[in-house]
C-alpha cells in the first residue's frame, strides 16, 4: 500500500490533501483532488479496490445525522469528476473496523475514480449522498464465468460466449480536456450537447488513434468533440471526414471552431483504414 | 500460460477450436468464437496481451499473399465480435520467432476483445484486414503519468489530474444481449439504430444496477436498450422513467415491445436514487 503519515496537517503539507479539514477537497466546478476515508460515516462501506463513500454534511458537531444531505460543494464536486472522467486521491485514516485502513494517522491509496452517485437514506434515517469509487488499473469485468489462461471445458461455446462480459473504454486526457472546454462540450457533428446534473458531457475522438500500432499523438490536431453516438459510430467507420470537413459515410459536415487546426494526414489515415467499405463485403 | 495441445485436430476435441484447419472460428452473423495465431502472417504483432491480428484470405496455396483480404466470413465475424462485445478465445501455435508463443503445438491462451479494426497495406503490398485484440481482465489505462499506491510528489493537483486517464465502461451479458435482438439494437428512448459495418450498434442500461451496493438482477426486466447518448444520460441520472414509462427530466416515453415486462420496483429505485434534483443543488 502507499505512503503513511502521522496527521492531517502532514497529508496537507505533502500536497496530498489540499484541505486541513474537510474529508473531500475541491470544488463543485473543477471537481475534487482528494478525498479521506476516515471511517467518520457509519454508511461508508469499503471493499479495498472498492468503496462507496457517503458524502458531507447533515451532521451535527458531535457528528450526528441531523438533517439531509445536499448536492453541493464537496458533494457536487465527487459528480463533476464522474462526469468529466477525473480521476482522485484517496487516502485512508485510521479505522480499526476496516480492514483496508491504516492501524494510526493517515495513507495514501493511489487514484480512484468515480463510477457512480446517487442518493439514498442513511442508517440514521436521513438523506445522504453516496458515490461508487473505484481503483484505476485494478477494474476487471465482474460478470465472467471463466478464467482466462484456463481451458475452455465442453462445447457449448455458444452459451459461454455470451455470458461473459467485456468492457468498452474511453480514454481522456489533457489535451482531449482542453479542446472539450474549447467547445463548450457540445458535438462536433450533431451539435447536441448533453446535460447532466448540472455539468456536460461529451467524448473526446482521436482520429488516428493512439496506441500500437496507429500511434496517433494525443494533441489537438488529432482530436475532435463528439456524443457518445457519433464516437463509437467514428470508431466503428460508420462515418469518416474529407478534408474539407464534409462528412463520408453520412450527411452533414465537421463543425470546426477558428483556431482549432485539424492535421489532414490524420483524417487521410481515418478515412483509409477505418471507414467502412460495403462494397468490399462478402 | 495456459493448456497446451499437441495438433489442431487436440485443439477441435476439446472444444477450443470448431474448426479444423481455419484460424478464425465463427460466422459473419454470430461473430468469431476463437481464433489460432500461429505466425502464418508476416504481418501479426504480438505484445502478450496485446496481439495485432490480421485477417485471412488473399494468400495462394502456398501461403503467399497474393490479392486483397475482402472483409468477409472471418474477417466480417471479428468485425460483430466488435460491436456486439463478444470475446473470443485466443490459441497461440508454435513460432520460434514469437516469444509470447509455445515452443511447439498449440497453447489457448485466454480470452481477448476485438478492440478495433482497419485495414491496411501488408508487407506484401495488398490489401490486409487487421485487429487489434486485448486479453480481457488485463487493460489498465495507458496514459497514467503517476503511479498509484505511490504518493504524489509535489504540489500541482490540477496538472496531474488532468492528464491522467480514465475509464468509462460498459458491460454486456447474456441476458442484455437477448434484449438487444428483441429490439432489433434501437433505443427505446429515441428510436435510433445505430448501422456499422454491416451490424447494429446498441447497448444494454441496467435499470438497477449490477454490482455492489445496489445488486441489481442481470435479467430483462431489469434491462432497457439504448443507444450510447441515452445511456450515459440515463446512469447520470438526467432522467428516469415513471411506471407508466414516461420519461421524466426530459421529453418523451420509453418505447416498450408486448412481452418484454420491466419490473417497477427497479424504476423505482432508479427514479429515488439516480435521478438528478436541480432543485437540491447549493
Amino acid at each position: 500500500m502507499g505512503t503513511e503519515f502521522p496527521s492531517y496537517a502532514a497529508l496537507y503539507a505533502a500536497g496530498i490533501h489540499n484541505h486541513t479539514q474537510a474529508g473531500i477537497s475541491g470544488s463543485s466546478k473543477q471537481g475534487a483532488d482528494s478525498i479521506v476515508v476516515s471511517g467518520g460515516y457509519q454508511d461508508d462501506q469499503d471493499f479495498g479496490n472498492e468503496i462507496i463513500y457517503t458524502g458531507h454534511g447533515g451532521r451535527d458537531s458531535a457528528g450526528r445525522h441531523v438533517d439531509d444531505q445536499k448536492l453541493e460543494r464537496g458533494n457536487l464536486a465527487l459528480v463533476v469528476n464522474e462526469i468529466e472522467g477525473l480521476p482522485l486521491r484517496v487516502i485512508r485514516g485510521a479505522d480499526q473496523t476496516n480492514p483496508f485502513a491504516p492501524a494510526e494517522g493517515y495513507r495514501y491509496d493511489g487514484l480512484f475514480r468515480v463510477d457512480s452517485h446517487w442518493c439514498d437514506v442513511g442508517k440514521a434515517g436521513f438523506k445522504v449522498w453516496r458515490y461508487r469509487l473505484l481503483k484505476i488499473g485494478d477494474e476487471s469485468p465482474t460478470q465472467e464465468d471463466h478464467t482466462p489462461g484456463a481451458p475452455y471445458e465442453g462445447d457449448n461455446a455458444q452459451t459461454h460466449r455470451l455470458t461473459t462480459s467485456v468492457q468498452r473504454i474511453v480514454r481522456d486526457t489533457k489535451q482531449a480536456k482542453m479542446l472539450k472546454w474549447y467547445y463548450r462540450h457540445t458535438c462536433q457533428v450533431c451539435g447536441i450537447r448533453i446535460a447532466v446534473a448540472g455539468a456536460h458531457y461529451i467524448e473526446a475522438a482521436h482520429i488516428r488513434p493512439l496506441g500500437k500500432p496507429h500511434d496517433g499523438p494525443d494533441t489537438t490536431d488529432n482530436i475532435i468533440c463528439l456524443c457518445p453516438n457519433h464516437h463509437i459510430m467514428f470508431d466503428l467507420g460508420a462515418f469518416s471526414i474529407s478534408d474539407d470537413y464534409a462528412l463520408i459515410g453520412i450527411e452533414g459536415k465537421l463543425s470546426v471552431r477558428d483556431g482549432h487546426k485539424i492535421n489532414s494526414e490524420h483524417l487521410a489515415y481515418h478515412r483509409e483504414r477505418f471507414l467502412s467499405r460495403f462494397e468490399s463485403r462478402g
